[in-house]
């Protein structure tokens, strides 16, 4: 049944974890991590070529009432990122440019939050990067309870308090913190995989090859064909 | 019952006045005037960092046919915004660079337009800034009468001539005429307001005490518990 | 009936009169031709100002299954741009920056895809241009066959192998390789006439005037009225 | 400037001609207007067969929140319509089987929401008719003030107290008051031109003579080709 | 490039062909064709339990332009089904009672429309049944030409006049004319091996057993592990 | 990290736990337990007028992709409901007419699937409930491994099995089997308040006075104006 909570001192990851997340980025986490913890592509960053990871401060909010944002500020520490999901569909604008000085001011990294964001122009100036489903000016009321760091589904994914995320211009993942340390490692396997194939491709040899999929596409039934003679000259 | 008419002459706020709304942007007019007159989140702009304000002209556009933006053109004067809501839900790119050199030419500040624009790339070389649905090529015909200047409901929002259109790039709001005075006395009190409280958030000052908000909080029934004995360790 | 075909060297347009298309851009083209060929106006590109044109190889793929993305790859030659349609809608982040490192050594210019792409930031940093209708970092699978240069219909319009495929900024329209000459010159013409008319536009004349809108409009039976006699003072 | 009002005694229609209206029909009466009022086709019955019309009590509420609803059900009379709209996008559950059970007490017609209704098979078995964007058992609040009988814009239409909303299966419609007359008019001469068209177009005469459309083809360039001749045998 | 044709005497399918096809339904179809034709999930039928199949008379329409229906119906015959595309996106109410009787009146037994339908009362009172993206009242104008029997994208998938439309209440498939007689054949199988497993399943038997999948999911790596193993009592 | 687990015999809520909250439904259920659980509006039933509670098995699917589906069927014990969600957002036709039989012979109630359906023909005649995002006759594949079991975000909702469904014409809420007792009680609650309030309702009284709000509207600032004093006669 619904209680209204702020579950204070949640488990966190070290942020030194968390930066190795990020310097892998979005699409290379995910993938080391077996396709898991990807937000729904209607989250979008409001700002180009910002990559950051940290701690998850998760907000659950009424629709078109942002008062828990304000009860999250206060749960964050320096490198936390703040996740807002809301009770039902909403793009108003939750989080402005005071909201992100308040965070700044706690070492807040980012934002990512289920609904809208205003004052972009500001937060682009400020340098606080957003994830967002939209971009909206209209005003929120604070009149209606919601829970700070209990557990959250935001854009389709499950996020609890500490549960770690990325995000980038491919949008966002969470990884949960207690797959922080095999997701570094797969990460980092993936990446120098990735490097040598990289080098091979630029150099004009094919996926095709590298992958070994002549057979497989062959025994699945691929047929080649030549133009002319399947339509005629 | 329809008539398709061209409403000469209406009456204009003065620039300056359109100027101050210009000052402060869409969130805070917005805010000031009690959360009223916003667009939906749709209309989006095809720039970035552009602000103004001024007068609308409307056109009433049937769904595939720009006729009536060529009439519209006509009516507007120097500082003018023009307006585009359409009869059915149309995405076509009704608008492009022949008539943003036109608009230019007339000294229109901008375009709103709840369907599609076009020639992107030349009108953000040209400097005309357009908030719209779409960007696409799509051709439109001109076969069918609309109207220019009568009320019209554009991305959700009421806008009669002569009523002033403030769009940056948290959207677009819509300020009666008749509230221009009293939106630009309640967005300079609303700024001062939050410039105070910017500075006191920036010195790490939270919300919740800035506002007071702890005691109606409590009231509402918000418990804090702690992670470990809420979840065990 | 269904056959999973790899069609191999279908007819190419020449690069030069991909090139004098590239030269007109998508509105110009789609416009001289008659309004057709149009991709719907939910691809857009991950970049910004980049204009290209070139042969398509098409592409037809299973949903979350980016297999016969490889096979395509073999089959595309310099100056190509690779076209992906899915058999059923899908997001997911089919292609990323290995997929463009090889389609880049291979000379291809870029991509058109109708479902997601990810590693948007190495993308933009390559210089690889790709037009989507989703960014999701979401991965794929190399499990179920689909085809290679057999036509598809991606985004609403049929592209056929060696179809010209023109983008930029407004989107992407297909020129049928047959219509190219034609396109071209049509293009031309277009060009010209709008030219002329730029030139009177900006300095003041009206389209009402320069399009001979005025009496087909009063025909129509537009009324101009005053707004203080329509609406009181 | 927002002010949260509750306008008593707005005038209202008849009801003998609302149900003129009624007995016309949604797409008659759009028609007849000039093609004008009809609310956006996402506002779907959730019963099929039912045909009202009636007086409009609006109701302007906030996102997630019903509250003004109770207000405005006091200020409805025998034969009103209660239409709703939100101050932002959302599909809440705002109207369940206690507000229906209150507004037929009251010899309320039915309801028209740009949000979202539940308990609908109570609703259906009730025989109370609702138009709504969504069906959603989503709970709402009672916090936040909006306005009753003040003009809203509702599904793209701005709808007034005491215009009259007309309602079937394929949609709604807006009638303002003081156009009502002449619509009845209208729509009865409609109605009679269709009859006599139905009676010829089931005797198998075409659409192309009826309404002489061949001479206005052929100008505009329709031209007529055989296959055969067109694609060959 | 574009000419706005009205191509007659297209190839037809005897309807007893179709009438097999229709025998077999949608799903079937689509599956024993190789999973191809379907038209996109938005396309829904506005009556319940009813199911057809026959020869496309294609009609390509403007936006909130329904000149060209009148022109597709006059090449209509007896057993043919008429489906209209537009040139972009549009919900308008193109297709009412008055066009239904007229295609009543030639024999046609169906519509299929990527776009809006109205009079729903009236055309399920007909027996006409219709499969449309939208129900809108709107009205449209006849002012713009488009063509009739040119192959069409309509609800992504291309059909040209003479192909055989399948639709019931899954939705629409598109069945190239040079493959109907091996669909009706390979339908036939298919639906002879489902009815051996409905047999089987019906009797409890399990999909997994019968389709042999427990080695290949084995093989392909899944793990059966108890809960209480897994997560604990 | 992703393995892909089949996880037996999870714990399992009383089915005549389940049956008490089918009695009371959805909307009544989601409201006792303080409004959660509610899965997206975006899921339909494909039929009307079913009411139905029980046990979840989940599964998660790849898009375009039903084999897991097959291994489902075989956890299911007689009152449970299938759940099933993909690991990216797909339509297709997952689901038909013998997974029905197979499930109907295992005595599950019914279906739950964040993706399309098809054989709505036949499942309505079976008496197969199901809700779904969409009714597609797209076929899947079965090439890719998901798990069962496990929890899922099926609709922005974590379903875990066990935890017990809710499902009829107003969607499907999802009640956590810890609260299931709670729940019951709860909800018998709400019904018996909300008996004597519909009592109350029918006989006129307003909900105004029923629930007090008068005094807290008044406070709030809501204004009562005359019609004739706030916008003349």
């Amino acid at each position: 049944m619904t209680r209204n909570l702020v579950v204070q001192n949640p488990p966190r990851v070290d942020q030194a974890h968390c930066d190795a997340l990020a310097g892998y980025g979005v699409a290379t986490v995910h993938e080391a991590m077996g396709r898991i913890g990807l937000l729904d592509a209607g989250i979008r960053p409001i700002q180009s070529g910002t990559r950051i990871a940290g701690n998850a401060v998760t907000v659950l909010a009424a629709p078109g009432d942002n008062w828990m944002l304000h009860v999250g500020v206060e749960q964050c520490r320096p490198g936390d990122i703040l996740v807002v999901a809301t009770t039902s569909p909403c793009t108003d604008g939750y989080f402005g440019d005071l909201l992100a000085t308040s965070l700044m001011s706690k070492g807040v990294q980012g934002l990512i939050i289920d609904a809208g964001c205003r004052d972009v122009m500001d937060l682009r100036e400020m340098g606080f990067p957003v994830w967002s489903r939209a971009i909206s000016a209209q005003g929120t009321v604070k009149a209606t309870l919601g829970s700070v760091n209990v557990p959250v589904v935001c854009a389709g994914q499950q996020v609890r308090a500490g549960d770690v995320i990325v995000a980038d211009d491919d949008g966002v993942v969470c990884v949960r913190r207690e797959d922080v340390v095999t997701s570094i490692e797969a990460s980092k396997a993936r990446e120098a995989r990735e490097a040598e194939k990289r080098g091979r491709l630029a150099a004009g040899e094919l996926g095709l090859d590298i992958y070994n999929m002549r057979e497989s596409l062959e025994r699945a039934g691929l047929e080649y064909v030549d133009y002319a003679s399947e339509y005629g000259a």
